[in-house]
């Protein structure tokens, strides 16, 4: 397929970029190795990862070091260790914790993750996550062999169309889970064959005898695949079922009309005027909250935005606001956006009380023969009480603003970085406020949502 | 009691009154018996209602006789018959058709009912609800010497507090009901101190042994009265919810601060700048339907608009208009009004398509790839197709213009002589044009309710 071919000459690395990152790695091993055994002589390095298994994507420079270590080290050593070593090889150290501490530096222009493990003789010995990377290595590296291109095409368009990656942001397909599913169907155009036909609740494993029902039960994910190195685990349990429904829509459209698009999209030119035009003829307001972006990893990040997100949608849900959607964007400073029916809503509102004739009949009527916020006297619908009170918020701008102002956002169910962000420099933008410049692709992309390949 | 001396110097009629009434009563049956006999020696004239019981309230010129036949009659012969007599006997006769034909007509300055019944010896025989009339007058008579006038005080306050009547136009108390209510608890006080106590599912009866959980299995309305003279039916079963609980209420608060307002209410007073400065507090959009009053009996007029307000509720909700409330005023010409939240609504609704790799995609996405009413392409919610659609009506105005204009309202569900005024001379007013000098009374009840007795 011409296609696949011109994608190929794009993505494969060349024969000298192939050279130069067995010598970075032959250097970089040699020398962690060095250090890691001035500590321990049992300790020992390794490189892990797509480039070991020779599955990366041209100009990627990224080398993962594992150092194992013997089951008795606690992981304060382990981080206390491996940080001294990636202090002693790498420049720009810096640590980072994702289940567990882990040190990134550069080497010789590459981006080197030191992860430490226990150098354990099965998974089934397991004590981390990142344990269990060595055999998945393994594993890849014994079966890749002679599909390395295909294994990079599926990698390359997953990109494509934004699927491509484990990480919060955005719950896709993992660089091993490209790997097995290459594994598992021979190549990239068979693993599209089979994704078109996948349906939510799709079984995939390397062994034979697979308990469909069981395995649903036990994985909830719209994607089980099995990994074959330890069978309580589901490789594609990161994955969305967004992304899994829109990887498998772009199987079925890729192979009805294979096009560069698919790997290689247009980017999306977002001029103001677009927006305005799209909000002026869907006649809906838009809201938004601003806040400095909060330094965490995405990890981290991505998963309290979205919590933000419907904790505020919820919010003005409550307040009585009509809320059509939200989205937000991640730039300097974060934004989430919520397209409202109207900026405003009426100040009346119903509320009903006791019975007639009930136990807290007298306390209703005290309370709202005088209360400040009454529009009506008390009167009666059918059996019950009900008065017509004046809503604390009309405007959906004010109830967030007050909302922030009042403070104490944690303790009211706002995720953390959040709340410390909209606390520390929040601000809550309505209309044509909301067009903020960086954030308008993410807006164009909520109001007009577009295939990569259809851009 | 002071308040109730009072009342009764207004209620009572004077003995020239009742002197009055004797003597048109005896000419009239006498009449009516004459001619009767020249159809049939069988026939017989009898008054019965208020009037014969002697619990008519002052003033009240209205008399119900009842012209008796045996039982081989037909309803047409019936029908036939009494209209024959009328005509002679009676001035401005016309008509009138409840679940059977009477006559209506003017003798001396008094309104005349002229109803057709059989001659049956037992209740149990009873051909049609008009049978049952004369033992009801029977058994009242009997046990309500020397209480007419606690049953004059309670009607009079039922009007006060605009519970009296058992039409579709009040769905209140009856005159029967009210005689049964002081013959059971003994005087208008007493009758008001048990009700000030009761809850909705209140069982009454005048005779000893009920089984109320059975009762109320049998009748489903608020209150029940078993009818002493027909253990199988209910006197208060045209007793609204509504009107129950008010008629509770009212009992606590008289008995509690007795004053005359409560039979004999100030009339509300209603500026519309009154109204207007209502609407603008409330912050909400007013729109009306109106139409020539259909000329039709109350009873088939008011349960058509209560059901025609709420079919234009729900089509209005359904284009997800916010219905706040709705009411409805009759006079010279009829109004349906309904309060919203805005006028407009965003031209935007999201449309839920079907599953990704779903049977029904192609046509979904072939439909909406160039469907004019489109907003956006079709995108992936989750596993769902979704399409930014735009709505057909923004402006509730336009909704129900347009609803009325398509015609054929009764086949959409109009209940019929709504349907046939709203064809003929429907109109839709909105925003300030719903202002109508003559219904401002019942906007004010609407937006600010009052009790009668606290006007």
């Amino acid at each position: 397929m011409q296609v696949i071919e011109e994608v190929l000459s794009r993505i494969v690395p060349s024969p000298e970029e192939e050279a130069r990152l067995r010598e970075v790695e032959k250097e970089l091993i040699a020398k962690i190795d060095a250090e890691a055994s001035r500590h321990d002589r049992r300790l020992y390095a390794r490189l892990l990862g797509s480039a070991s298994r020779g599955t990366w994507l041209r100009h990627q420079k990224d080398l993962d070091v594992f150092v194992f270590f013997p089951e008795e080290y606690s992981k304060q050593e382990m981080e206390r260790i491996i940080t001294r070593i990636a202090e002693r090889v790498l420049r720009q150290v810096e640590k980072r914790y994702a289940e567990h501490p882990y040190v990134r530096g550069v080497f010789m222009g590459y981006d080197v993750e030191v992860v430490p493990c226990y150098a354990i003789p099965e998974p089934k010995y397991l004590k981390s996550a990142v344990d269990r990377t060595p055999f998945h290595n393994d594993y890849v590296r014994k079966r890749i062999s002679g599909k390395e291109n295909e294994v990079r095409l599926l990698k390359q368009f997953l990109k494509g169309i934004g699927c491509y990656g484990a990480e919060a942001r955005v719950e896709g397909f993992s660089g091993y889970l490209c790997e097995l599913l290459v594994i598992k169907f021979g190549s990239f155009l068979h693993v599209l064959q089979a994704a078109k036909q996948w349906k939510r609740g799709e079984v995939l494993s390397l062994r034979g005898d697979v308990d469909v029902k069981a395995v649903r039960r036990k994985f909830s994910s719209p994607l089980v695949f099995i990994d074959p190195v330890d069978e309580n685990r589901n490789v594609a349990a990161a994955l969305s079922l967004q992304k899994f429904s829109e990887f498998v829509h772009a199987s079925k459209e890729f192979l009805e009309e294979p096009k560069l698009e698919f790997f290689f999209p247009r980017e999306r030119q977002v001029r103001r005027e677009e927006i305005e035009e799209l909000l002026w003829r869907r006649g809906t307001h838009l809201l938004a909250l601003s806040f400095p972006t909060p330094e965490v990893v995405e990890d981290i990040l991505y998963p309290q935005l979205r919590k933000a997100r419907r904790f505020f949608e919820a919010l003005l849900r409550e307040g009585e606001f009509g809320v059509v959607g939200s989205t937000f964007h991640v730039g300097k400073r974060s934004y989430l956006f919520f397209e409202l029916s109207s900026a405003e809503i009426p100040a009346v509102r119903l509320h009903l009380g006791p019975k007639v004739n009930s136990l807290h009949e007298p306390r209703f009527l005290r309370k709202y023969a005088q209360a400040g916020n009454v529009l009506s006297r008390p009167f009666i619908i059918g059996d019950r009480w009900a008065v017509y009170l004046r809503r604390r918020h009309t405007r959906a701008e004010e109830l967030l603003g007050d909302f922030i102002a009042e403070g104490r956002l944690r303790e009211r169910g706002v995720p953390s970085h959040i709340a410390r962000a909209l606390e520390a420099g929040g601000e809550v933008l309505s209309g044509d406020a909301c067009l903020v410049e960086e954030a308008l692709p993410s807006l164009a992309e909520y109001l007009d949502p577009r295939f990569p390949w259809e851009r």
